[in-house]
């Protein structure tokens, strides 16, 4: 069965309790539920992983392609600005565990870059929490599987 | 019925006759209907156009506008890097016609910005002309009907 | 009999409709009929010309300095950014065909140059559409006729 | 009855002595002249004020909006570089004292940005002392007054 | 009663055992010792965090946040280059934990920009460790307790 | 007894009286009465100083020397981003004259660097009115008065 | 025979007609003349295509494509500074329609960069209008024909 | 007997498992064995650090000063690119804790900038898993025991 | 008789008091000493200016031009950095008023450059006080009277 | 006669010995031949000069033109980057000696800007070895020879 | 026997003799006596070459391929800013000669980029004159000599 | 008797044979004519080096050095833009040999940075061939001789 990593990076626990404006009203627990009914609607299994910590992120990634994991789908928030050693794990393990990276803002308006967009498939941003969703299906039709 | 309105920029309608390992093999003729099989099984109205020309664009988008188009997927191509007519088109329009960008290749990895980008929803790329699928998807799912 | 042509780049057909926190709310007809009784006030031949692609304004120009135009008011609009055909075209005529360049909006609060002032004798920005006034009397005036 | 004030940056005292090529043969008398014919002409009242001291261009700005001036046309002159003084002092008075940046030169083909520029409602430059005569007009139009 | 949380990021707990030509001879627990005397004198509540990793300064501002803390007092050191999880964390809670960001050496001569900056209310630095008392005071009338 | 001097930079006369979303609404003549109610309070002589012109502030700087005032608190204000004279004069008298540099504003977040901010022993800033007297504690701190 | 397709950007049909010091006093019409004199000297069939429309040249590179000729000298005049679509277009076609880049002036002297060098086999300028006889030499010596 | 420590930052466990033309075939444990052979043959006591997190290097920089080791041969590794809280770490140890940069990648070819490398008494870099070797050799010269 | 002007700007007039590692510990009046009687000495008349005051040194030298003085030997000081309007108005003067700059310390060293150095006939520094000795020899040469 | 030198600079003797995919196969030995049959065929004098000091280059370009060289062409090889003082001897001796610059590579490709392309007539470069032949029917062209 | 070439670039003869806190106070003699003995305890023959010409230096290192000399280590120096031409010649000897690069000082923390790194094997610098022996066996290794 | 070098670095050899409006008409002969003249007058020995070979520049400044020379007066000429060897040279001899930089031109107006300027006491240009004897004058002043 089709196994996808979802990680959400530093902050993002903290999700739909402050600047709606920004992120929405979507809660952490309720994007949890919406992810897990599009596993189940899709028939590949979930993981969510939340870190406020690039170093623990990187283990999970490392562990990930140890077990297996078909793709990765990565909302690195807080380590969107200088996730430099996130970014070269994921270049070591590139070929083997395909990266879409998504974002619920739209981080070219705001002047953001991502450092760690490099080793990513495809990138996703804009579309509110609503991006994961898309995201999903990405990491599904790169794997043949949509 | 909803009306999606896709715009392919300079160049695309080469697509799939060169340069294979940046743009994949799709022609524009296999992307055309590619776009028409989702309209038809989403259900909505689809016109696509193709140009060299970015006035002529700019036009395309103020009809679509007055004759009440829902919604605008975009390549930009080769208005990608100076297209500030373009830009300013779409920041007059923005509240009326939500706007989708799309790319087939990779664009942040290019190292190349969009000039396009500003007045976006949001953006897809990096997915090679599945980038299409997902970005009318993201359409759809703004205006509430995904 | 005087002769004066006004260009209006990119994006101006569509001024009033869109924006009028920027642009204000006159629309391009009745800006077209300001202008008119400006030039009948001040007895000179006023021609218009509205297009969203460079190379037609171009055409325009090389003809206007063949059929005698005496000077040229324009607004480049969207060929602000990146209209370097425009302005080297600018550049060829400036000895025989004045050039004064107006834009509505403040450019240098909004943080924009325009490649196509190099050229012009003169430039007016911020007034709204009264820069089009402004600017037509500083061309009569260049020319010894105000 | 309408009050303008027209203040004259560094370095004007001494207009038309000398660099005719720059900025032409009219001296500071000669102009003054003319500006007190335009006040005439169009019936509202003028004050010019010429000094090399920043510092005290401030305070004449201070007590322009105490003493209930209308507009302000200003050719910042050696200001137009590092005014910042200046700047923060047209934006401390913006809403109340409306003001006109004028240059006698092209400053944009010069290289130059003024940095007084952004509190101006608008800009012209590049008609030489002809230039004053416009920014009273705009300023007269912004009142409503023309 | 007023809560007071502070911070100290990266390398404060070594504070007082070298380069005390940049940091004083003042060591961490003198620090402490200095501002539970502070707390005393003014009548709140103080509790003083110490880490070397940003992820575990991040969750400590959560559980402020959830705990009813009146303020954030705090030294980045450490995170002041590159801490932009952090400053998002801070953006995310701004209107409820008001933040004063202080430094012990003047950053400001020293060259180095601080990306926490952004959020905080106001900025105190070159003072030495007197600095934290400044900035417990700001806090104070910020709350309007002082 | 200890001598302090305050110098309130160009446009600060007219504190109070626009802007309030960025200065507040203070006097001048109010701000005047909080400064010596704490130099009463404290036990301090107080002089304040006002202009706005930048050599007026200098040669006032070096008569504070000559008089033996001990410390020096000012608000550059519109000296900020070009009083480079006025740095090169406080670079002369550092060691006899420390001085605390305080901005009304949060000059950090406003992109704002402060020319004068390499002589001081310390900057505060971002706390409104109130930083004059965090600033005035932290000279007194500073003179071991307090 | 050899074909061989000659594009003349935007504004180059003024050519000799004004600015002789740039440009020199050959008009279009003896360009072309001299042109032809040489292709009918070696031996090629020569084509000739003038625009101001960035997008028009564009069709007419893909056109050139599927029509076999053989090599492409253009001289991208207007399209020099912003020209990325035709940029893209040359490099999609790149292996089959060898593309030698002619500019009349000297453009590194100027300052200038072409953005459409990139795809070029070599660049020629400096010459005036002989430079287009030996962009055509070029062309015929990387085809094995001289 | 002397004691040095190398640490390896983020990423490093993973050594020899992927990317092996950036970082070679050996893998991390082979290197330990190669590092520890080193460390016999030369009389010293070894001690190896692996970590992903950068605060938990920085807390096992400030034992080791605390337990008397000698030197610190690094590869920063993921820290190299923004590590600023271990490089104020080094600094505030520097003069008992000589540290020698070590890198498998010839990190100035591939255009990184060490942030670490300030405090460090020398590099080496481009030598693959040699380079730690070297490292250890020109700790021992250092250190006067080579 | 030859007349030169000396100006010394901002903060000179405290030469000699402070930094001498900087300026030297020749005092003010000591250095107008040296300079009147190298006046003295090659039959020159000599008048020294001091001020802290940019606008009054423009108007100083605009009253240079008006009574006939030959030379300007001037130490911009602290109008270094940002003397904008003064170098208008030496550039306004320049044909009539040969201006030569000499500073006490060695800028280029420094990292300064100059703003008012452009319409200077030659520049001289690094020599301390011996730079105007120089200077005006410079002056002198220049006038064909040594 | 017709007299014409060719240099090559720093590096180039060894041309055709390695890196063919930049430099192509032919041996400096066999180039030599190449230019020696093109000057028989258009009855000229050529002299090639190989030197890897730019020193010499410098020398040989003085002598030159005393000896009544008519033309330069020089590939500046190792010079291209840094050879200003060959530039200034290029600026020195301009008008009388007329200098093409060519290079085998596509220095525009490759990033390179040339030091020494200022005082050229014109620059050819990305065509191989052919580009020297190119070169001299520029010269030829430039003295009315071809 | 395996053959080592030791280049010293410009200023290095001058070793020892000053700034011995740069470079410590090894002379030139004494450094040649070190590199001997390790070339003599290592079984391996040894060129050493001294000059401040950079295009001898060139010379030599093509002439050390000829004489099939195994490798190079070089201290740049006087070329470590400019030496392109050499850093050329180094590219093209690249696959037959490997070449270390050794400085004595720690260039990176002095600001300074080196032009010769690119070709480079790899770098070592920062550690006196010690730096040369760490070279030396970076070579042997490379060489699989050691 | 007190010994003074003068160098003149590249292309000054060839001084007053062309570029008059940048050089003037003053052979190096000539130069050399006065500069010794200079000498007589003054009492000193002087020595003049030309040199188009930064390398034999920097050999005749060590030389210069051991031989006793007192100071040096150098016009680097074409060593201003690159002479990063002679700057380490003059670096390096710099408590010996006091060094005065003159140029004939005045290199700030032309824009130009002089690398060899930081070892420099003091800096004299823009007065034409004067400058040699300003040179020698502060060279004299600096020995105390003058």
């Amino acid at each position: 069965m089709t196994k996808i990593l979802v990680i959400n990076g530093p902050n993002l626990s903290y999700l739909g309790k402050r600047q709606p404006e920004l992120y929405g009203t979507t809660t952490a627990a309720e994007l949890d539920d919406m992810l897990r009914a599009h596993a189940a609607g899709n028939g590949y299994e979930l993981e969510i992983f939340y870190t406020h910590v690039e170093g623990h992120a990187i283990e999970r990634v490392y562990q990930a392609v140890e077990r297996g994991v078909d793709a990765l789908v990565m909302n690195p928030a807080g380590m969107t600005y200088a996730g430099y050693a996130m970014r070269d794990c994921l270049l070591a393990v590139a070929p083997d565990l395909p990266y879409v990276e998504a974002h619920i803002t739209h981080i070219e308006r705001l002047g953001k870059r991502s450092v760690t967009a490099e080793p990513s498939i495809g990138m996703i941003f804009g579309f509110g929490v609503k991006g994961y969703i898309l995201g999903l299906d990405a990491a599904l039709m790169h794997l043949g599987r949509k």
